[in-house]
């Protein structure tokens, strides 16, 4: 819910943050221009939550189907309802049952008093003091970020598959194979071999190495050992 | 760390976005137009992280002296490197010692495969799988704001102090008046209460009463016995 917002473009960015979070509810009470271009361009593919906004003429009338209303605000208020963090409200917000409304203020005048009063929370969103104002629609960014946390989050894809870790044994033969070629070129004394095999050993298990690159690992150790004059 | 940024606004509203979450060194590789005006404009009051942003002409050359560079992307890619989702990256980057890059691509393009393979991680805001792509400044926010949390989080400054809260003993003497009021008006029949005294003594321990509301309470209820005809 944004009251009295100036700026159509914030508009828009509100409903593209709110669609990459899987929100699409979108409440405008007195937007000072809109319908308009900029609301349109910076919304991108989120025009369907922005067409989808409804107007109304106040906050109480925009959150009278609500069980609770979170009022956002940089500062705090004398005779505030109850103040929470983002993350502290976003958790409040999934454990009430019903609809529930984030209410943003103007961009530069924020909430009125009285329309805090109408919220049944004070939501801040922990910044540094000495300059706490998030601009307005990456305020609405992290709000819906952390609610869709709150809610489970959505999946992240993990990276295309990269083939099967190698066994244990081996990485082992692998190393073996290094050993005994670092030992032929001369780079490793069997004498006084230090730490040098214990290193890679360790070396290779964080990297967990994947059967592939076993063979490109023996591959070049037998390059090496040619390669020897 | 901004990849090639086509839109000088977005700079500018990155900047903000860092400097509410207390972070200041912002790297920018190749900007399309910058310094411009519009940077300004939406860095706002963060003008100072703007001007003190450095340029450089590779990713490479800007991240040389991190230990590991976070590459942000809305999609998989083949031979990523490690695949995080931006609180993990977070906490990742909060156990590193030393210097660590979030690196944010192009508004329309994202970050080229090279510039992926050049980072030590690859980072996803975990987002709708109908529109997953956030707009710059926003999704740096998110970033900025996630880091920030797993830093330890700014304080919330907590509301104009209230008052003390009332002691037990305050509550149940409130209570017994009012119940002595409420059969003195007839709308307890102490032969038949019901469970009303046991709901309101449920709800005034829910308000967490202070000793001011306790007196307004205990003033309404005198009127009450008083107004009776």
């Amino acid at each position: 819910m944004l009251c009295r917002p100036s700026h159509p473009g914030n508009i828009g960015a509100a409903a593209r943050a709110m669609k990459t979070m899987g929100l699409a509810d979108l409440r405008l009470v007195e937007p000072e221009r809109y319908p308009a271009p900029e609301a349109d361009w910076m919304a991108t593919n989120a025009v369907d939550v922005l067409k989808g906004a409804t107007l109304h003429a106040s906050l109480e009338d925009s959150i009278r189907d609500c069980v609770a209303a979170f009022a956002m605000s940089a500062r705090p208020r004398e005779w505030s309802p109850q103040v929470l963090d983002a993350r502290s409200a976003a958790a409040r917000a999934m454990a009430l049952e019903g609809d529930v409304a984030f209410v943003f203020g103007n961009e530069t005048a924020g909430l009125t008093n009285e329309e805090v009063f109408a919220c049944q929370y004070l939501v801040h969103i922990p910044a540094s003091a000495e300059f706490s104002s998030l601009n307005l629609a990456q305020a609405v960014q992290v709000i819906a970020y952390d609610w869709r946390q709150a809610l489970g989050g959505f999946e992240v894809q993990p990276r295309a598959p990269e083939g099967l870790v190698a066994d244990v044994a081996a990485v082992q033969g692998a190393l073996a194979h290094w050993q005994e070629v670092l030992v032929g070129i001369g780079y490793l004394d069997p004498a006084a071999p230090k730490k040098l095999m214990p290193r890679l050993n360790q070396l290779a298990n964080r990297a967990r190495l994947t059967e592939e690159e076993i063979h490109i690992l023996r591959g070049i150790a037998r390059a090496v050992a040619k390669s020897k004059p």
